[in-house]
């Protein structure tokens, strides 16, 4: 069965294809490409607190969507072209992270270790 | 029916209340760990040409792998807090720029226009 | 005379030069170098709240430090490449800044403009 | 003697307290407002050939030289803020770095290690 994530990846294959886009779509391009998304997606959360970023307004909210959205098409098109299942290694890094970081010993601690991943 | 990213998002979840760990996922804070592991992905690709890039040796496969998951578990956690649809809003961006960017018009230049999204 | 970001800018091209690493050297690359220091500095303030934030601990501080002297080499060396006064284009830039961003206008508030540069 | 990087922090300081806006300028958000000013520098390289970004056009010189001097003035406020010397640290770093990489041992390779700092 195909997922939506694979789906998305053929969309966005078949849009580079397209315009012949693909020879500017090297990993090292794209990667520089999703640092430019992620550096637009922190900016807007850079002069709120961390109150305010849990409660966007409507324009913000919008914005950030946005950025999200380029970021996931930026991502998903690099790990594409990596053959790498993005999905499949976040799960696998999970586990991994579930059996370091025990639950008990770290809980409600920052600074113990960094919380999701490392 | 539940998706593999909503079932990535859940388990990150679990994972984040099982530490009390959900104090610190603003979505503030996440952005900038999003941030944090994008700079470890982009450092992996600096001295590569754009030709070295598309053919990583295994040991750089394995730690771009690894990033990888990085990227996509906290911008995973960042859109489950925020309620955002990642797939469904790359899809519509996508969708504008299939538009915006007309396949004749913009073939083969990088310089009339940002591949991908913009 | 000779200022310090000149003498830096000097070493660093000496430090590139005595190991054959001018070819690495690259605006492309060295854009990317920078990303990659940034998202390490970033990372070291990721789960910290706005006021931990201003106040340290010494490894904390040490670790900050050692980013920020990163950061600077960096963003020297490629300014030093691309032949751009990083001082005096700040320095531009402010000026451009205090005119647009009227002091009485604009007085405490993070919403109608972003502070410092945009 | 008050250096130039010295009168620049000092012209963002008044700049800010002006605008009462030192309230945002904690380190946590000044390094967010860095990350977002270098993903908009990355940005303009990510599509360039490594050759092309040695040889940019007018108009992409400026706009280089208008995100070189926003990373700069965050860069320094931010230095400003923890009360770091960036030159004097960058200094510092690279002394190591002379002695961590012999020119002889480290002469052409990007993979031993990484230029510049690490």
């Amino acid at each position: 069965m195909t997922t939506e994530v694979e789906r998305l990846a053929e969309r966005l294959r078949d849009f580079a294809r397209a315009r012949d886009w693909e020879q500017f779509h090297t990993p090292k391009n794209l990667a520089m490409a999703l640092a430019g998304e992620v550096g637009e997606l922190v900016a807007e959360f850079q002069w709120l607190t961390p109150d305010e970023s849990r409660a966007l307004d409507e324009a913000a909210f919008g914005r950030v969507r946005s950025e999200l959205a380029d970021v996931t098409a930026y991502l998903v098109r690099l790990a594409d072209l990596l053959d790498v299942d993005l999905i499949e290694a976040a799960n696998a890094k999970l586990l991994e992270n579930e059996r370091r970081y025990d639950s008990d010993l770290y809980r409600g601690s920052a600074r113990k270790a960094p919380p999701l991943t490392s």
